[in-house]
């Protein structure tokens, strides 16, 4: 890794430049004040590279092509005025305080994913790092921050990212973001980025004049394809490569969210994937912290976690959507668009018992089968939520489960979730039951696209037969709508079920914790009930989670000496068992009653001794 | 595999016809005479089926649609007035002869490819059946046949084949195919069939109008790509998987050649040939004779020949093009197209030695990396060849070796190729030096296809540089031209080269026979000369070949007693040594000559006693 993209500040005002542009002879840097064109030396297999003296941090430039366009950096770090504008020198000088962060295994993570143009009123780093003691108190472990990279406007999920090495400027900046990495560190949270290697933003992407980072050889639902296999592919896939090292190293990144990988669409005999992995693991020794690979994968496909020494990519962990649709269809009783292969009590069994629930059975929504059984992979290699930006915001009011579901479903599915063998990922604000949407917005400069936008958003929900209108992506007031209102000190059920949610959050290291064999999970259908049961060492957990809306009386089917370590129907969480509060030991008889969506952590042991 | 597609003739004039039309509510059989509509039932996931009586094998018919268009069969089994009229009831009723033919190990085949209608004059399997004895006696096991799917008139490579189940009516439809293919078994001869998965001929192709067999989310180079793994696509992995085991086990060929697999574009977790691949293991255990799966690979890729064991897609072989190209760019001295990656003496050795040269080295022709280690891929599990269809059928005028090299470095030729480690393939009339080309040849009905076809051939060869035109695909002359003189009986050049062939490929069971091991190539780059030896139990043969147009005095460092058990340099074939001929004992010196593109191979004991 010791060739450079872009601009990289050399100190002392000195600059090294190198960009990839086979489409021509000469390039230039264009420094825009004063007005100055330097020509940088053409390298074999087109790249072109120069240092230049007397231009500080702060300089803006473009790239001049050999037919007379200026054109911003591929590899910008900042782009101060928008995609559209010029680049600007970045020096990496950051003095991180956080320099005894030691970063924590994977398995005991806990991922709480946010927008930072929601997050919080203002929508800046500087402004969510006022909330990261909020995140330490409820017991989140990892920060996961949708995209940052930067898209048209101010507005945008961040899957819209046309630079992809540079940090959006209105979240604040690269220096925004190392300010808040560093916090996070300093408060012992890691911090996972979402980066985007499946497309680049339609708006603002001026890469296909450098060379063909782009082929029509593959189809992509958001965008051109990106060349990671044609002629010229070595070097799209280092800016990739690169790009992946520069959030790890340079931004001390602690983990990557790789979106969407079923479209990095590579024919090579080693995909982008593997070689990235492989690249990870030999750095990952010269680091004195962990670095992990995240892949977003809706395929069912175990070779992307499975290790590169049985023939797998070798990714650290995967998204897998089986657990949340089969939860989320079970409950809701939506049945519209892919929610139509769920909805049983054993789909959401499976997806506990085996990670995937499709493993190679005909999907209705796919017509076709779907998956394969997850060989090689294990639960702690599966991010699992109830609630995620896609499954809320791909709904066509962006509606959350808060506003869905009785209060008392919201804590099943809390423990449903939390104390899962999987890792658990809430997404902002779930944790206190933020009412407010999380719709799709963007703020495109172009009209055609925005229209594409709100024609494409239309055709999504035509799968799902849901009445009226989705509100307009555009409109600045849909953006608004999504800001988080951060009731959970505002009492009710608001701080119930935040206080909930951070018991759950500790409770789940007992359950995770020391050498848990043995997971099992039962369904007994007709009770509308889950038994997980695990082994830890020598002792034994429980969790019951009951679905039905009515109360259920039912035989558990088996007896003996149990300790109550969580009941999701105590009046701690505005349940109405009181005694049960106080954990007192008691003895299971095979039949058991348990209230709508009652959920109870049984233990061999108490709390306290476990 | 209980459900049949297409027309099955179930006896007594009764057919039981099956389709999948999932774009129609209803299908008819509509019988051609007397005309005749008879309406098939609706069943699960899209397919139409029915059995009808009073059908007798002859009977021609179509599927009429619910749009009222009528079709032909998508599985038909014979088109008698071709790709545009109506399917034919085919009774698999031939009565089979060789029904002792047990097969051979793939590992000892030949394999002769031959395209049916240029083999002979009249281009029928009955004529070419006429040829069977010839092959045997030069020493061929395995016929390979070009495709024979029925393509757009009469004269075509077969790769524009529109029916994959019907048989080239031209060449004698599907009773023709089973003579010709009992004739092989009854001389011991395994049939081989080249079948094409990745596209559809552009013309004669109605899939399209019952369902989406089609896809537009992957580019094909030569029509749309099927749809291996997007909706629908369930069915129509069935349509191939069982058209494959329409040929092994209602045809009784021995292995399909599966052609350009990369353009099978699949990204479900289980790959189609992995299917297929498993789908023929299971099968193998019931057939009285081995069936094997060679994939055309041009990808360099190990995970289609890697043991499923190992997450690989379990194929049994591959066509491996570097091999050819390192050969013959190293002979005829081009450097254009993708020869321009090869021409070292070294780049052939390390095919020799590693089966791949690529192996992810950049390469200019493709301008990026190319291949991987072809780790777990044992030698006799690539096929090579000096010349194939596509070698000499893809330059601008179809020219073979025979018209390009000297007769001397044809036998070197033969020798690097007949005694590689790798299973060697010959293409028709190489054996005696033919000298008429093979062009590329069609016979379309569209005007419009046409001149896309011709225009598409002078844009491959835009390339290579080459002066001149390409002859006329269309033009009956072009197919005409690539006819076999059969030239082999005629004494001279011919004769010798084609008794050579036979010396090789006797010699071949020899050099390959026992438990082959420590397979070593050595490049004396200096000395023009390459030498292979081999361990065979306790002796060892040693392959030296001198690919310099002069003669050359070489240190070929090793001593000791060795035979020559062949001298391409002898006079019987045409060379100038007449004492060698007596295969008489002698001692290597260190240094030895060798007169141009002479070929010896030497054993530590004579041919008699191996």
């Amino acid at each position: 890794m010791n060739e450079t993209l872009g601009a990289v500040s050399l100190g002392n005002d000195r600059c090294r430049f190198r960009v990839w542009a086979p489409l021509h002879a000469n390039v230039e840097v264009h420094l825009l004040s004063p007005d100055r064109l330097i020509p940088l030396s053409a390298k074999p297999n087109g790249y072109h590279e120069g240092e230049i003296d007397g231009v500080p941090a702060g300089t803006l430039y473009f790239f001049r092509l050999s037919n007379g366009l200026d054109r911003p950096d591929p590899a910008s770090r900042h782009q101060p005025a928008g995609v559209h504008g010029p680049s600007e020198i970045v020096a990496l000088d950051f003095s991180w305080t956080a320099d005894d962060w030691r970063g924590i295994p994977l398995r005991d993570h806990i991922f709480y994913e946010l927008h930072v143009g929601t997050f919080t009123t203002e929508g800046t780093f500087d402004a969510a790092i006022g909330r990261l003691d909020d995140l330490v108190e409820l017991g989140i472990t990892a920060v996961e921050l949708m995209p940052i990279a930067q898209f048209p406007g101010s507005r945008n999920w961040g899957y819209d990212g046309a630079y992809p090495y540079a940090v959006q400027s209105s979240y604040g900046g690269p220096s925004g973001l190392a300010r808040f990495v560093d916090a996070c560190h300093a408060r012992g949270l890691a911090v996972v980025l979402d980066v985007v290697y499946n497309h680049l933003g339609p708006e603002g992407t001026y890469l296909a004049d450098f060379g063909p980072y782009f082929t029509n050889r593959y189809h992509n639902d958001w965008a051109a394809s990106l060349n990671f296999d044609g002629p010229g592919s070595d070097a799209v896939r280092d800016y990739f490569l690169r790009n992946a090292f520069y959030w790890l190293c340079d931004l001390r990144i602690d983990a990557l969210r790789l979106d969407a990988v079923n479209f990095i669409q590579d024919g090579t005999p080693k995909h982008f994937l593997e070689e990235l992995g492989e690249a990870v693991e030999a750095e990952r020794s010269r680091m004195r912290r962990p670095i992990y690979l995240i892949a977003e994968l809706l395929m069912n496909d175990p070779k992307y976690c499975r290790p590169r020494s049985q023939f797998g990519y070798g990714m650290d962990a995967q998204w897998c959507d089986d657990f949340h649709h089969a939860l989320h269809a079970r409950l809701t009783g939506e049945r519209q668009g892919y929610y139509q292969d769920f909805g049983s009590l054993t789909a959401f069994a499976q997806a506990l018992q085996r990670g995937y629930f499709f493993t190679g059975q005909p999907s209705r929504y796919r017509q076709r089968r779907h998956g394969r059984a997850p060989t090689g992979i294990k639960p702690d290699q599966l991010v699992v939520y109830a609630q995620n930006h896609d499954q809320i915001g791909n709904r066509m009011q962006g509606e959350r489960l808060a506003t869905m579901l009785p209060f008392e479903a919201l804590k099943l599915v809390a423990a449903a979730t939390i104390l899962s063998p999987n890792l658990p990922l809430l997404f902002m604000g779930e944790e206190y039951g933020e009412t407010r949407p999380f719709p799709f917005f963007i703020s495109h400069g172009d009209p055609a696209l925005i229209e594409a936008v709100r024609l494409g958003r239309k055709c999504e929900f035509a799968h799902f037969n849901w009445a009226g209108e989705p509100p307009d992506p555009q409109n600045e007031e849909t953006f608004r709508s999504a800001k988080l209102q951060w009731k959970f000190r505002a009492g009710g059920d608001h701080e119930t079920l935040w206080k909930y949610y951070q018991y759950l959050l500790q409770l789940r290291k007992f359950v995770t914790q020391g050498d848990v064999r043995e997971i099992r999970v039962e369904c007994l259908e007709e009770a509308n009930v889950i038994v997980l049961s695990r082994k830890h060492g020598r002792e034994q957990t429980c969790l019951v989670l009951h679905f039905g809306s009515t109360t259920n009386r039912f035989d558990l089917g088996f007896t003996g000496v149990w300790y109550e370590l969580l009941n999701s129907n105590d009046v701690r969480w505005r349940g109405h068992e009181v005694e049960t509060s106080k954990r007192k030991e008691f003895t299971l008889s095979t039949w058991v009653e348990m209230v709508p969506y009652q959920a109870l952590l049984l233990g061999s042991l108490p709390l306290e001794a476990m």
